[in-house]
């Protein structure tokens, strides 16, 4: 069988967290919502090519593996559109003088992004009753009122979407998870500069704090979850 | 040279974050605190030995590599009490019959340890002014007063030490970079049950939210950063 | 008509905040908690008695408004464990050495309690599967797990009973309104030292945050909205 | 010896507390910061004017007690400012269609405000390196990166002033104590619609949560906390 983390995460590996009991699913609620992390061109590239290429737009961009996620979070947002249910956009916002702390000292030319680089694109344009949500940190849900949206909303699970693996999408599956959401990782969905760093975060989410799946299964379990076949 | 994620990282993976800017060093504060996290029995089992014995103690045992970061971690205490600096103590108390939550169904077995499991080894036993933190989830700071306790005593960097490398150490050190605190890793003295994923976790933390280095040379910073040669 | 608020509260007061169009209810949900805060000897004294003599036994206790209180917590209660709803126990846990910090310089008797004085009197003793809640700060949500079990939980609304109204009961209620709970105080279930300040507390609830009402129509509305008639 | 809330807290009352131990000033740091709340035209009117017709601008207006408060702001701000030390703006952004939640059922008219409402008077205008703080909630550390901020900029002690005394003021004052920040309210600096309420919040924080005192007293005691004769 293949997985998502083929070729990095070992037999052994994997031997280890089976017999410590890790990696159960924990299931999908009645009641998700689709999370788009930072899809904005200054973590894609201004349009699909490699990743040395994508990198003369933005220092941050991942290119062309940003692009193949893309198409599936597309799939996910018509799901979550055509049953009305919530959608939300953590994104950051343009960088202000007051903001160098911590990240400006650790990530210098993560100040310095252009405008353009803040867009979302067009294939995920948000409607007017999506929430918007402005961010400066990793995860979605620090700093952030997430928390008082998906409490109004009704909100039991989280299916997270977006860039980077690593980074904010991770933060916010291990937040998710402690304040006891469901999180649901669509592999395909989510993308990373690093193939190796990609493969390992997924395989820590899945053992630990997330049903990790493709996109297409997904939305077959969400279509089951909310009642309706797909 | 090597580094913590040799043989895992591909040269491939470090060119990349290089050329993207990530990985600049954050520096040390003048006032640093040690967490020492989840150093119990039940992540390390009841006496140094290989992962599978050791998990016939406890099922989220990691084994020897544990013991040998405690090692690491009683330098470090060493340093911190000599010179009157604060310790935490974040750890997981035991679980009650309302705890199960969604971490019941990720991980069933972390529902059934001894309280032997909890106790944490008296080469690390606490002081009467340290802070003891009970936690329910990764983060250290998630659901506890930790940052409350850190403006307290007017903390401006962590030296975070202990299990998991991918679990609690790294939420907690995303967190601290989130709450603009400096942290330092200090690589032999965080442990896990797979080397894969502690590797990557290491570089990830390198790359974005922490300075990665081994103990000697976070004792050696440390007393350069409190004005103080060791 | 009489209000909770009568004799402090103007009617220039009231009109006021009428057409500015505050005080609206906010309703009950289907879901509801109860949270009894801090309902501890310390808190009450031990036996009712007045003020003065209360003091006598700890000096945070509010004396025989306290014991009046505790007769309604326990007919909400009752209400709870009929209808199997859950309860839980936001309390101060006896302080340690390194608990000072601000706290300790502002009120400094609050560091000296005795034992005796965390106790919960036995009318409202826990149940296992209550959740309790040691806290550090005035909010039950601030620094504990609060938001977590009402997630895992599915709790859409609190009731907010204990001491005191001016301080954790009002604080609390604050974070439950800034999280999107609906929140509920039943006036004649929650007490304070200061009568003027008991009343303005419950009229600013009232005014932004939460639906004041006595204990006997609280109960009626929970009975209509969890759809069971009382 | 007059107080701020002269003629609503009686003497009894102030005696109650007293006997308890609350009261006692925590002090101010080295290292203040200024906090400018909800200073805008939606709480003060366009212009200085009684309640009612201030209400004619903004149902959330206060009037001329808010014209009043800003000239104290005034002045702390030019205090601030002539020291170099940090000014943050926790202000009220344009409410989005998806904002509605328990807000909106507990205070509908808040959802209809012009955007002239949420601009900040001239004579207070942040500057480039000022924070700006967009909050949906009471309390200015409520889904915010205040924290971080005030970690980043090593502060210790928050001067909070603006608008309501019982609403933002008040919760950002309770999040700031149980942060252990210290914190000082001028009593002149921060406003309200009701006097009464005004009043007893001033008490309330006074006896448990911050040091209240005038503009003028503030000022003072700042100089000489951060090593200054003013």
């Amino acid at each position: 069988m293949t997985t998502p983390w083929d070729g990095v995460i070992t037999a052994e590996d994997e031997r280890r967290y089976e017999k410590a009991g890790f990696g159960r699913p924990s299931g999908i609620g009645a009641r998700p919502a689709l999370l788009i992390i930072d899809v904005q061109y200054r973590t894609l590239g201004d349009t699909p090519k490699p990743f040395d290429e994508a990198l003369e737009d933005y220092t941050t961009a991942c290119g062309e593996v940003g692009w193949a996620a893309v198409d599936h979070i597309t799939d996910l947002l018509a799901f979550f559109r055509e049953n009305d249910l919530p959608v939300l956009y953590p994104h950051v916002a343009p960088k202000q003088s007051y903001d160098a702390g911590t990240l400006g000292a650790k990530v210098p030319s993560i100040m310095l992004v252009p405008e353009q680089g803040y867009r979302i694109p067009d294939v995920l344009a948000p409607g007017p009753n999506d929430v918007m949500l402005p961010k400066k940190h990793p995860s979605a849900f620090f700093g952030t009122p997430l928390t008082s949206y998906l409490i109004g909303l009704g909100v039991d699970t989280l299916v997270v979407t977006g860039c980077s693996t690593s980074g904010c999408v991770r933060s916010t599956v291990v937040d998710a998870f402690a304040y006891n959401f469901k999180a649901v990782v669509p592999y395909d969905a989510v993308y990373d500069r690093s193939e190796t760093v990609h493969k390992v975060n997924l395989f820590d989410m899945g053992q630990k704090y997330a049903d990790v799946m493709s996109t297409d299964d997904a939305i077959g379990a969400l279509g089951s979850a909310i009642g309706r076949g797909v």
